[in-house]
């Protein structure tokens, strides 16, 4: 069964998923708050976090596709440590994320279906578990930059969804920033343009 | 009379204008030769440079949009330098152009409309004589990075347009590689989606 690797990422127009002075307990950094903004005011983002309510459009719809075509989830430590307290008991994955860490613990159980499991053995060994379990369904590299960027260099990512924000931030962590990254061809599946976002999808040409 | 500002830049998905070892000589640096395909394959492009024929699409008429709402060009000196041969006798621009130098030197007239002048004081006073002569048409900042660069942190610039080629580069010379720029909140104007590249248009809010 062929699983399709997925890397979906929010960046500004300049290239960065995070202002500057970004941390674990200030994970968007300082002037960036809108990043996230199209995620979060929407209904299927709000529907998955049990808050209700929120915007029904497109940017929601592509919120739900993702979450309808993801079965399991990659995402680096940081991520992980930002984002934990946040999507609190019931997290909106609803499905199994593995995270990759140095630091080995045992995989922990929420509701509705999502698991953090800590894996220590690097990025083939997380990716090869998330596909065990994905159900045929996509296995999507969640984050961070980092994250993102290895995977990218092993050439391991078969589609890119960027969603770009309008603003110049003029500073931050860049997704793209990593010399060993290599030039990659790509093939453009779809633009989705919306008020929050241009949703910008590639098939990565191996 | 208002004359809008308007920068248009081709880039890679991951920001890149030009390959790594991008120089006078190599001006679109290494492995990076797709970043004005967009553009000479276009019958708009090939008309003005006397090529004749090419490819009558999309990417030709945003090609002709901008030829037909510029009055005038701003640019850096080390875009004249890499640009002034190729554009031969009879260069596409058709209107007067500024090149932003440190070493002052009589305009060139060459045919079909475009002079180059060379403007030794400053961004400011280059803009100032751009919009002087370009008929209430729009200003263009055509390059290269540093230059618009300049011109959006001094909060110049009225409208971003990007022409995102699907392709990740990797590395080499960053469109938005300056710490000093700033936030810049921008409005969606507009997106066009074609098989040679998605271009994105903006307003720069003031």
């Amino acid at each position: 069964m062929t699983v399709t690797v997925t890397a979906d990422m929010t960046m500004s127009l300049d290239g960065y998923i995070a202002g500057t002075d970004h941390s674990v307990a200030n994970p968007a950094g300082n002037g960036a708050d809108q990043i996230g903004g199209w995620i979060h005011a929407q209904s299927s983002w709000r529907e998955r976090t049990g808050l209700g309510g929120g915007e029904s459009d497109h940017d929601s719809e592509i919120m739900r596709e993702w979450f309808e075509a993801t079965g399991a989830v990659v995402m680096g430590r940081l991520m992980y440590d930002s984002g934990v307290e946040f999507w609190g008991d019931n997290p909106p994955f609803r499905a199994p994320v593995f995270v990759l860490t140095n630091r080995p613990g045992p995989t922990l159980v929420k509701e509705g279906g999502t698991t953090f499991t800590f894996v220590t053995d690097g990025i083939d060994s997380a990716l090869d578990k998330a596909k065990a379990v994905s159900g045929g369904r996509n296995v999507d590299i969640a984050g961070g930059a980092h994250t993102v960027q290895q995977y990218l260099k092993a050439r391991l990512v078969d589609e890119l969804q960027l969603h770009v924000i309008p603003v110049l931030l003029g500073g931050g962590l860049r997704l793209f920033d990593n010399l060993g990254l290599g030039s990659h061809a790509l093939e453009p599946i779809r633009v989705v343009d919306t008020p929050g976002a241009t949703h910008l999808k590639y098939r990565i040409l191996k």
